[in-house]
């Protein structure tokens, strides 16, 4: 063999993987003249969002107050013309036929959508700012709500659950789920975009946290790590599909903390002012006003080979 | 002190550093004829079997019929090439002794790893299109196949586990483990390379998940965040050293369900078609159609300084 | 209206997002003749500590005996420059008045403050080869020492935990929490820059495990993924902000295990020598040389729709 | 004044420099919803042309017999699709009106010009090797035809001249010009597309080299640094504006050689075979087979302060 | 020899090269406190004046009436913050003792500077406009004025030169020439930031242009490729130095033609209304109104080998 | 046609791209083990070598004495490994037969070449110093030596030079050829790699200078841009190639000055202490001491349609 050929086995894995029968289950078929949804870009896009509400923190925005209008100005218009090329790009991701799109409606409909959120950002900077002061009030080693803000990874989650959550009641779709992929990505906290949260809402450390899709959450609510509120096992249609949209996560109201990978599972209620222990496993409602902590553990309840 | 010198204390610790003694522990000697190898290589090579494996949802692949064939080519063609490079950094990663290492054989052998694994890329897109099928049917937020594939954090670990599980198998060193590592630092899902896992597998959510070693898992098996398959303590050898190799990891059968939280240590058996609920701790063998959860948790457990 | 103009929401928004009531609250005022503090900066500086740190895993390293001190030499130096720089940029970052600061004396403390930290690199250095020693003997599937410094997170964040906590010890603010942070977001585990931990420290799998800021931990502990070492709640001072520096977290002494996912709260004490089984709740103290487990699982405790 | 404004006359200046009057004679008003044509896509787009005319050289494409085919497919898609993006962008650019542009008519003509286009890529290429061969034939010092194509300017400012032509013919605006001035830069040779040039043209050292836009340069012709093939000054219209579209740049016929620093200018002819000397100025015919150099230098002919 | 070492004559070397004697010609010490000055901050900085120059055309300015005040805003803060830095890092290159600067001194100079600079960027923009519609009358295959702001080198060269004659006048060091280099490095024109231009001024095609320090040209001239206005041979002090600051290069008056490749030497005037033909040599004065063009040539005046 | 489908006369050109005969005159066939020369680590390592020859101005190099040899030692290292890296890839380009080289061989060789090469850089560095002073001493408007070799264009291009003569001298392939014609397009200076050049050599300004393969240039000469030292017709072999190695360029002695624009052919001899005015043409011998300057221009040679 020259050293110009490569092997066989090479030649023929191309052939096998190029056979449309071999790809047609995991194939994406986007519309040439339409742009593919990026998460680079979307990435970009939250920055410039996170730049527009914490004026000062990020990016390379002013912190002079001369000059603070302009760089809104500017981002803004950014945020405008990024926003709606996102949002098009994502219209038919998974509508089945790409060919059908009318792409002159598509990007109308995408401009118009985009204005509905930008529209918005000023009530999501005003909600935010109560979850930064519950962070701050609620975590003794904060230095300063400045700190809060730039360095928190539950602010940071929030925030990207906050701009998901907007998009989300705008029906865009796709572009919600990556946003909120993003922040699950860098701070381990999964929120879906369809959940419902009140204002001063706090996580804590938050790694493992999974809040899901139907959940309501109200005012005041506090979650630290692992807190998992979930569905239990939900029905089938005809064709053994899930069947979509029905409530199945729990119902969470006011001034609730939940500790450490707790699991609460179903479309239960947790009644306002209760505290939730860590580790446990609750599937029915808890009552206002409750304390729940697990069966107290036992000693010497396994053997190891010959100890540690 | 002029300017242009800086404190005595930075040259000291310039020469404490640069004693042999104070690094022998930590230096790592690579062959310097020898590529070192490189994670943001493998990173990108990930991306391009993602990109393969997956055509129209990464990188820059067509989407059009006509022309899947060429990029699947150039980039069959460019995996070969790189990954040969990366196996053949990797082969002596922590051999003891890299000068000992014959390089004519040491890039056959690996020119020979990379044709073995790149033969199996069709079957472990036949696989994963079972994983996504099963990811999408399992989960009622899902909008799409397409969403599952594109944005779904479990797809993005079970494809980095089945490349690297592959890679493994070929007994290529060092590679696997920053494969799967990768996917840990994105997801929170931590499969070891060396576990056995079977078609139709799913995570939700997913952050958290450990999978050890010597796992065996089933067919259609799914499991939620924090889900840990672990090892209890384990034997040494007469030098202190771990005994390597002993199975000591759980065998979960086919269709099991485990959820959130759930700790599963040790060569214990999960019966087919069990029902594993959150938080619970098992270190012992759970029977076929088995529902097991936690001891229903207490009220007033414990009490803060003076309440919340 | 024109192609060339956007709509009246857009302006209207700017105009909203731009006044000083909106932003006010979540605005940052940074002295414009001082540096902004960086993420990307500090992610540059940890990996250059890392490469001076580990030599020949990471950066490009030399791995001549040859040329060990001049990579060193350079390395040293350029950490010298760039850390100073950022202490500088964080050393009024948050102190509510930067028109205050003294910009030549904050100059002066931090050069003096790099200087400090610089000096205790090499016993850094000593100290992680005891945690890189644990991580290999700790774990049956490590196949080299080389291994777990290149690939294992938790040296990854222990790193990171040992440069942050020295930081912190010199009172340099803002920077220390960048870096656990940082770590944080990569592994999923969280450790207060402010916990004291021993030598021979070891994290297996490690993602979500939580160390509070008043942890302390003695020498040769291991923990696994999703351990909290957490604090209950706090008391507040007379303004309803919570008193900060009481010592809240738990001790954890020499040789204790703690399996996944357990939950250990307060300022208690985990005894020497102790075991710490998975999933359970701690809130009072454990005798030295105990083991602890959860109270065995229940079967048949919940009822999904019609099963799975 | 506080460290947190700036001064007053930058205030003044913003202000200044935005008001329309400012800044009417040299704005750019381009339709938000189309492109902007950009010089680095355009660099790119030319990049990739390279890496098509000659494979191997350039780029990463593949140097085994096996797989060029791939390497072609993907990149001639990979131009089509972004030579109608930057041809769609440059459309309407100095058209006066951007409001008036029809978009989807603009696209079609777009792709219908890059599918002309890329059908004449295999002739371009077939000329373009005719200019290496004279290239390499025509300088002792080439140590090889490879050399010549992967070092020489005049090459690469030939490969972008016979790029930009053909695209001139097909009356695609903006973008030819934008190609040859890329060359222009990097080589110092400055031919404007419009120019008609036959086979085997060679161009030596190449800077400063000049070919207006009306030149007609037959086969076999060598041209030195810093030759011009220029106008002599031009009849304005009624209005004062240079009248577009005459022919007033030299006719060079078949096998002419030109010496370094010749300027030759006018609608005149250079007859076939002729060897025009270094330095000259000619304004005037010259006949077939003729050879002409500068008058001879005097000596002593001026004097400096104190000589050298 | 072990793989590890590399050979002695690189150690030997490396010795050499860091000896003081060896370096201390060609070293340059700067006050590490102080930023280097960098050619690659000046590029932006030199970018970001043309795009606050000429709105729409680069960066990424907004094309919208509504919104180019918010960019013109963000792009001087930005200019002033970025300028005052390099104007900093520059004022002691090359003064020879770096030790002696006081930095607080030097940090208001250079912030005074730029202010001072920046105030005539409208007049700037002004001169420059007259420049653009020169050049766009005088080529007739200038297509718009658009096309010439966007592709034609000479009026990026003069960008270049009217910004760091500004600078020169203001006595900013060393930023002026690395300005005007940067331009000769793309466009082959080298004029000194020193000369004083009128209004009106065009260079077509470029490449070779030099233009010295102490010329001066009236308004409305016009000059080709390769055209010089030069020095000839200096007076030297006692010390051999050359004697800086006399006035050498010649006097171009209103509404010259230099043609291409004319060489143009010493303190005389080139009078009102002449042409100066390509190729010729002078450095005597020309009178108002005058046409010179080099002697004409002669034929067969060189005998080649065996001809061409 | 479906969106998805490109057109007919795509497929057909991909189609003709990639048939052997169309591309076989100008395709490269790299062995695929070899790297394939690059440009930009071309471009990489001269950046590298200038920062090694002139301390503390390019790159991130050191200004302070204390740490100079360990950037120094640290750059030779990297030199050594990247270069022997870029000369083993241009070993076999243009060879003939790829398949034919012994790569063990050519890396042994490599290897060895670097080591030569990098034994002469202390040389190189002083030979530089005195084209340094050279260029001070021989410019009015210089500010410092620091500005001379910070700034001008000539120092940069006599640094490529003298770095490729090295390598060409070392009968390093492809090498030398691209490093100087880096200079060429950076700087519109193209120095043949083979020519011998001695020291205290300037250029000014430098635009479309040519020093052709053999010329000979003594010590202390000076040439303005434009000038050509070039070589005039050559005679071919039987198959009509070039005569390979024929001395057919210039000898300029010691103290000569060329004025810009002359263009001087042939194998001959411009004697000591000359002075060449610009714009000539010469192809016989100068005498020493000669001074020559072209024939007066005549005035209205020429009339344009009606005038300017």
């Amino acid at each position: 063999m020259s050293k110009f050929e490569y092997p066989q086995e090479i030649k023929r894995t191309i052939e096998a993987l190029s056979k449309a029968e071999s790809f047609k289950a995991v194939w994406h078929r986007q519309n040439p003249d339409q742009p593919m949804p990026s998460v680079a870009e979307m990435r970009a896009l939250v920055d410039l969002m996170r730049e527009i509400l914490f004026p000062g923190y990020f990016g390379s925005s002013s912190t002079r107050p001369d000059s603070v209008k302009y760089y809104i100005g500017v981002n803004v218009e950014r945020l405008y013309d990024k926003l709606r090329h996102q949002i098009y790009a994502g219209l038919c991701f998974g509508c089945g036929d790409p060919d059908s799109m009318d792409s002159d409606k598509a990007k109308a409909r995408a401009a118009e959508l985009s204005v509905k959120f930008i529209e918005q950002l000023p009530e999501i900077r005003q909600v935010l700012a109560t979850d930064v002061e519950a962070a701050f009030l609620g975590d003794p080693a904060a230095q300063s709500r400045e700190e809060v803000i730039f360095c928190y990874p539950a602010i940071r989650a929030i925030t990207n659950y906050r701009i998901a959550h907007a998009l989300y009641e705008l029906k865009v779709p796709l572009l919600p789920r990556i946003i909120t992929e993003m922040a699950h990505s860098e701070t381990g906290i999964d929120i879906h975009p369809r959940a419902r949260i009140g204002h001063s809402f706090t996580i804590d450390h938050g790694t493992g946290v999974v809040i899901g899709a139907t959940s309501i959450i109200g005012n005041n609510v506090k979650i630290y790590q692992g807190v998992t509120l979930g569905a239990k096992s939900f029905p089938l249609d005809e064709q053994g599909n899930p069947i979509k949209g029905i409530e199945r996560h729990p119902i969470v109201e006011d001034n609730v903390i939940i500790y450490a990978q707790a699991t609460i599972l179903g479309r239960i209620t947790i009644g306002a002012n209760s505290v939730i222990g860590g580790n446990v496993w609750i599937t029915s409602d808890v009552a206002p006003n409750s304390k729940v902590v697990q069966e107290r553990y036992r000693f010497g309840g396994f053997v190891w080979g010959d100890g540690i």
